[in-house]
């Protein structure tokens, strides 16, 4: 027969079974997490109308996305979330009730140049609150806290929640007449953290038409150091001479006042003035997240506060507030730093069942017994001698064996074999359920992502 | 602004939040059950290279699949979960430990006629047991199992588990010297159900070969009736005469003897002579499994033993046994029938607090204290009227809400209102928490299908 090779695309994450146990416990914390904050889970399909897609339309999109006939028809894989939620919302608006919560893990394809750490198919984790012409600000301060959340069930420790609200910048950039370039200066003070503060300056005098002396100003602003209660101070120096400005500090603070009841401690949590975010569409509330000890990964959770989210579907307004998290890049990053936990279960199943006898009824019958008490049970049924047997499981990483030889069934017991201590203890059915179960929970305890 | 009308394609399935929560559901027990059997879970990428999908050719696959170019590449969208799990089995050989169980439940996608109830985008739920050379008849005996227990466990009582195994009926046409037609003739009894005994005599005359005699024949042995037992009593009096036959009839005495041991009862199970299964790549055991009061549905859970994984990829001999489930079109179905039960909870939250102050620090101490426990909790900030806000509750069909104003706030308690009843208590945040930990543990121990 003539063989075709097998092999995956270069650019997608085909993960082998330990890595993909570890970020399965990954995806369920996130939905877990997403749940306990009232999101509601959605899923909307791989493909769209090309003309859906990109109603929006333009620019670095156009070019990497999947787009291809099908019968008449201009289709396209998605590209992010948040084009389908829009649509989603449009479609269903007088069916949905508001403010809307939802949060959606899904995958997303992007057909960008292939190099290390960059995918072509990768999962986004989005959450949205969709509000139907207002929402309070209430749902920005909510944030944090679910990122911190998030991160700290995922074993984080060593992350900040950086903080900004594009209202002050807007109205700061407005006291410096830079209105019309408010824009453009948001672009390139975001490039602040990669490329510092002498080329910030350069690119603002060069490309944004702003003169030495405001951009002093805005690099004397933007970095000004302190805690978040300082900078809080530092901006109350500014009030009463914009509107604009006026309520995004009213907002930062309300933002910044909630955290201890949010449950997000002071050191996860940083107003940052640099943090503009490159997206247009962001009016408020802006966040990014950092781990402390790999700046150089950049942001691992971002968004903000956007005024329409469907404005190219509807003329209804609708403003709302979202965090997206590239999961399969996070993922990369974990393994590629040594993160991820090895203490964390990633064998298929937490018992395998050794039979030593070829009729099989007593072996079955505790599987089925110790299923029942949710473990997770392999019933091992090959024939192969006894040491390829206890390989098997050992391979796998199955941290219990058990053996039920002629004389355990006659007397009722088993034999339990703890393949990390090498430990062995005839039990009853009961009493070996209740040893495992016990075992299997502490050892499920253990967060998926280990700090070095 | 110019606007584009949002819609999702026909033959996609994006579902309205209370049906999505049904189908979360779906999938976790699902994703539970399978764990619990000692599956792993496993994700492949949607995009494969066209030749890799495709290696096995032809046929209706090759019109109804996704295909497009991106760059100088051939691609295309995976059609089912079985050829990327060849591929993986193929490409990761060395790196996996035999026998390999895995579960996969991801989209696929076939641009099939849209027509009701078909869909173009929809679930898969795959396992799999694959051999490295040989595969223990045990594998077989226990899909019964898992298919009880995932239907079992999603609520349905009322259907049936039929098996059969393609060893019998090779060796029973050997011994009517049809082993050339055996294919055509497999093909066509597996039509009986559809097109009755009298359009398969027909079709076993005039497109299989087969002589009157040899039909009438073939039509008395797979229709013959009885429990398991008197079928296999049945099989019994044609031992002896065909090496094939004798082995398949040991293997479904085996796959029948475990039964009750695995915890299937009797009359979930049935030994079904007519179960052919169109594929042509089943060798041993296969199943099919039908709701008992919705014959018209057709098998919601199908598979068999299969002897070569991967042979369009690699020499290596790779036996297997698996079951699918289409989950799209099975969630479909059980909606049109009414099946879906409403007592599961499909709000997005179990809580939600109406803060009735507008210093909110009591609110969200208490909101991160329930969420801390477990429970799902919404914190409601916009400003609208108290009617509004209890109007929001009912709509979501959000089980409890909770008061706090400012007598709450001050004598340390809040006011829990049961939706449901009407009933409003007021208590101490930590008996708020207890109440509500067991009302909702109670309310999510429902399954989501209800039968009628």
């Amino acid at each position: 027969m003539e063989r075709v090779k097998p092999r995956t695309l270069s650019g997608f994450m085909e993960l082998l079974p330990p890595k993909q146990a570890q970020m399965e416990k990954l995806l369920s914390v996130l939905r877990e997490t997403y749940a306990r904050y009232g999101f509601t889970p959605l899923d909307t399909p791989a493909i769209e109308a090309s003309e859906v897609l990109l109603a929006k339309g333009g620019g670095e999109t156009e070019k990497q996305i999947y787009r291809f006939n099908k019968g008449d028809h201009d289709l396209a894989l998605r590209f992010d979330l948040t084009v389908p939620l829009a649509k989603y919302v449009a479609l269903n608006y007088g069916q949905l009730t508001f403010p809307f919560r939802r949060y959606q893990i899904g995958k997303v394809w992007r057909g960008e140049r292939a190099q290390r750490g960059r995918f072509r198919e990768f999962y986004q984790a989005d959450i949205d609150v969709i509000g139907d012409g207002a929402l309070d600000i209430l749902n920005e301060a909510e944030i944090p806290a679910i990122i911190y959340q998030t991160f700290t069930r995922l074993g984080l420790k060593r992350f900040r929640i950086r903080v900004n609200n594009r209202k002050v910048l807007n109205g700061f950039f407005a006291l410096l007449g830079l209105t019309e370039r408010a824009q453009d200066v948001m672009r390139t003070i975001d490039k602040l953290d990669k490329i510092g503060p002498d080329k910030v300056r350069e690119l603002l005098l060069s490309e944004c038409g702003v003169d030495e002396t405001a951009a002093d100003e805005i690099l004397r602003f933007i970095t000004v150091a302190g805690t978040s209660a300082e900078k809080l101070q530092f901006l109350e120096g500014w009030r009463g001479r914009n509107e604009v400005f006026d309520l995004g500090l009213d907002e930062l603070r309300t933002v910044a006042a909630y955290l201890p009841e949010f449950g997000v401690p002071e050191e996860n949590f940083e107003i940052d003035l640099t943090i503009a975010r490159g997206l247009d569409y962001y009016t408020g509330t802006v966040y990014e997240t950092v781990m402390t000890d790999h700046p150089e990964i950049g942001s691992v959770c971002s968004g903000g506060r956007y005024d329409n989210l469907a404005e190219y579907y509807t003329n209804k307004a609708l403003p709302g507030v979202g965090i997206s998290i590239g999961l399969t890049r996070l993922f990369y990053v974990l393994q590629e730093q040594g993160m991820l936990s090895e203490d964390v279960l990633t064998a298929p199943a937490d018992v395998l069942i050794l039979p030593m006898t070829d009729e099989l009824s007593g072996a079955i019958a505790l599987a089925t017994k110790l299923r029942s008490a949710g473990l997770r049970v392999q019933l091992y049924g090959e024939k192969k001698k006894f040491k390829a047997k206890i390989a098997y499981a050992d391979k796998l990483a199955i941290p219990f064996v058990i053996f039920l030889g002629e004389d355990e069934l006659r007397e009722g017991k088993c034999s339990v074999k703890d393949m990390a201590t090498g430990e062995q203890q005839t039990l009853t059915a009961d009493e070996a359920e209740a040893m495992l179960t016990a075992a299997i929970a502490e050892k499920n305890a253990g967060a998926v992502i280990r700090e070095n």
